[in-house]
């Protein structure tokens, strides 16, 4: 007789981006014709650049043929594309070998199954606000999870207290929802606080390419002592525009071991027992986001959500709203006005000025008193939401 | 502290297919200039068809611009390519609804992932000769392993004892390594098993495309009862030569619970917190395998491998060779002469025929006896092949 994993049982679904959506067809039924300004999506807009395209088609091309054909893969992601991550963790000082770089179908997926590495017995922190993603595959898996709170006090980037206990430790930086990033010397606590407790990090550094001031960090590697204690994870989601396009990756350093077991080589064993790679046109396409073409590109399309990010921050700043993010990031985090909580003002939004945003609360509790705002939009609807924004706080 | 998932400390690395490479390579070395014929290729060497060529361009050139940008995806896979695999099962008299149907990145990725549906305390059975990735994702996964060895004597083809105990029950039909295929009353007759004891089967279809006998079902669901005891994995890769692409897709029964658990609902959740989907691009590529002209020039491509299988079953036949497999699988697998053991008979059929092929022993013991050739290589090489395999046995 079969049994099911019970923790299944544990779930609610979320309702948060399907609540959003009813209320904002609500609003739109009762108004029609009202132009409503979406700063809620948290996916990209902008198309794939022209350098990956002809890769793709490239790619494509190849498959046609039997002389160019490509079959089953190697496991772990193709020698050049591994060679070429490898390399642009350079740009930021890093030295990784080819075979610290493994190819995903994207970061969410290597977020669930990375969890494989470790005992049933180990605990996961997860630092609130947060990407419900770190949570629901803690859950699945029946790792018991513990949380550390953050809020204004802290500009939402808590630091360990020297008595937190944890043995798997989530970090985002650029974060999801908050924006926040950890400068050198916060993400230095963490890492020596890793090392000392034997904790094992897991970076997600999936909003990297919008770092722009240089205190912040791109990669943990950037920090001495991460290679000892942490795996980053990361994506071409925002940096490229693959978010419909599905490719991630994620470093696991050789040097990184528990009770004398050699992460790299569990992962490479992993993999090699349950994929067989990604496929051969997304890797050729991610080739060539690693070119100096295919990354100028991309840094021009992040420049144009920068500028979205600028119009929200120096809307806010003239009406003196409280908010993080923004700078690094994608997302503006702010806090309500007159102590509304996130689902009143995102009514109030919605319904005075026609703006969409995200309700804190849909991160965690203590998100509740916040508003995540993203520079994802249209440069014209964010511009004017920019400016209606102005007499709400 | 962190502490690793020991089950990992379990595994030996497996070098079948490394040692054939290197036996391989050094008779080249010793023999310059050497015609060897590949029987051992377990890969598709025919290109993506036409038609799906274009719609993986189209796809391409839908992400190059913003008015047709696809971003996010569903997570359990696009509405019409689900529609289309349900509608694809009507061919075999199965119908489905497209919920029951979930687009993955290939039949590997979800025979790994599926485990977590499943408690720890639950037993696996698994029949041997097997497929290596049922077994080890088990032994990452905890899960204690039984084995059903199976020989000439049951054709490959075992079934269950009354009293056989086990909560996960693998079965792949058409086999791999065996090529083997169980018939109707057969599969009804570990239906009938798996309902009884309330065990969950996994049945593997990768090879449905191969069968060309009317009493062999191309899928689980053909047999009465199965949809309250069986999954079943599917993958393009060998149906329309996606090795190197990409995409497979898993069939959930919404009438499949135990212990008041829906697995449907437990799967959806589960994809829903731990992926975005497959690629648009891919999705859209597999959408058009289902066309009308897009299976006929599957089709086609396995009518090429069906003659491969043929030539080698005429000379087998000729010389008077036990084997099984071919008429509905790439697949042949074929006993060594004189009681060879497969490594022995490996060794002399490169030397002396200059034919590779992979020894039974790879796929666990009860194949030592055995060796696999398969039906994807090239047409002339096969032919040549079989004629001199006749001189063997």
């Amino acid at each position: 007789m079969s049994h099911p994993n019970c923790n299944y049982r544990a779930f609610r679904d979320s309702y948060l981006f399907s609540t959003i959506y009813r209320r904002t067809e609500e609003y739109l039924a009762a108004h029609p014709g009202a132009r409503v300004l979406n700063l809620g999506v948290g996916d990209v807009s902008l198309p794939i650049s022209k350098t990956v395209i002809a890769a793709l088609h490239a790619a494509v091309e190849e498959q046609a043929d039997a002389k160019t054909f490509h079959g089953y893969l190697p496991e772990c992601g193709l020698p050049g594309l591994r060679k070429a991550i490898a390399a642009h963790y350079g740009r930021y000082g890093v030295e990784l070998e080819p075979e610290e770089v493994f190819i995903s179908s994207g970061a969410i997926d290597d977020i669930a199954d990375i969890l494989a590495l470790f005992d049933k017995e180990d605990t996961a922190l997860v630092l609130e606000p947060t990407y419900p993603a770190y949570v629901e595959t803690n859950l699945i898996a029946g790792h018991e999870i513990k949380y550390l709170e953050s809020g204004k006090e802290d500009r939402f980037l808590p630091l360990p207290a020297p008595d937190l206990k944890a043995d798997i430790i989530y970090l985002c930086s650029p974060g999801n929802p908050t924006g926040a990033a950890y400068d050198r010397k916060a993400l230095k606590a963490w890492v020596d606080f890793a090392n000392r407790i034997g904790a094992v990090i897991l970076f997600d550094a999936a909003y990297e390419i919008f770092v722009s001031e240089p205190q912040i960090p791109h990669s943990i590697y950037e920090i001495d002592g991460a290679k000892t204690c942490a795996i980053e994870i990361c994506s071409l989601s925002k940096t490229a525009g693959f978010t419909g396009m599905r490719l991630g990756y994620t470093i696991v350093p050789k040097t990184l071991s528990r009770d004398c077991m050699d992460f790299n080589a569990m992962w490479t064993r992993d993999r090699t027992s349950k994929t067989n790679g990604v496929s051969y046109i997304l890797q050729k396409g991610a080739e060539a986001v690693f070119t100096e073409q295919g990354w100028e590109e991309c840094l021009e399309n992040i420049n144009r959500y920068h500028a979205n990010s600028k119009a929200l921050m120096e809307a806010l700043d003239e009406a003196g709203a409280w908010y993080c993010g923004g700078k690094n990031s994608p997302y503006v985090w702010v806090q309500c006005p007159e102590g509304l909580d996130s689902w009143t003002f995102f009514d109030r939004l919605l319904n005075e000025l026609q703006i969409v945003g995200v309700p804190g609360e849909g991160f965690g509790k203590c998100g509740r008193d916040y508003i995540r705002f993203s520079s994802f939009g249209d440069p014209e609807d964010t511009k004017e939401a920019a400016r209606r924004l102005k007499t709400v706080f």
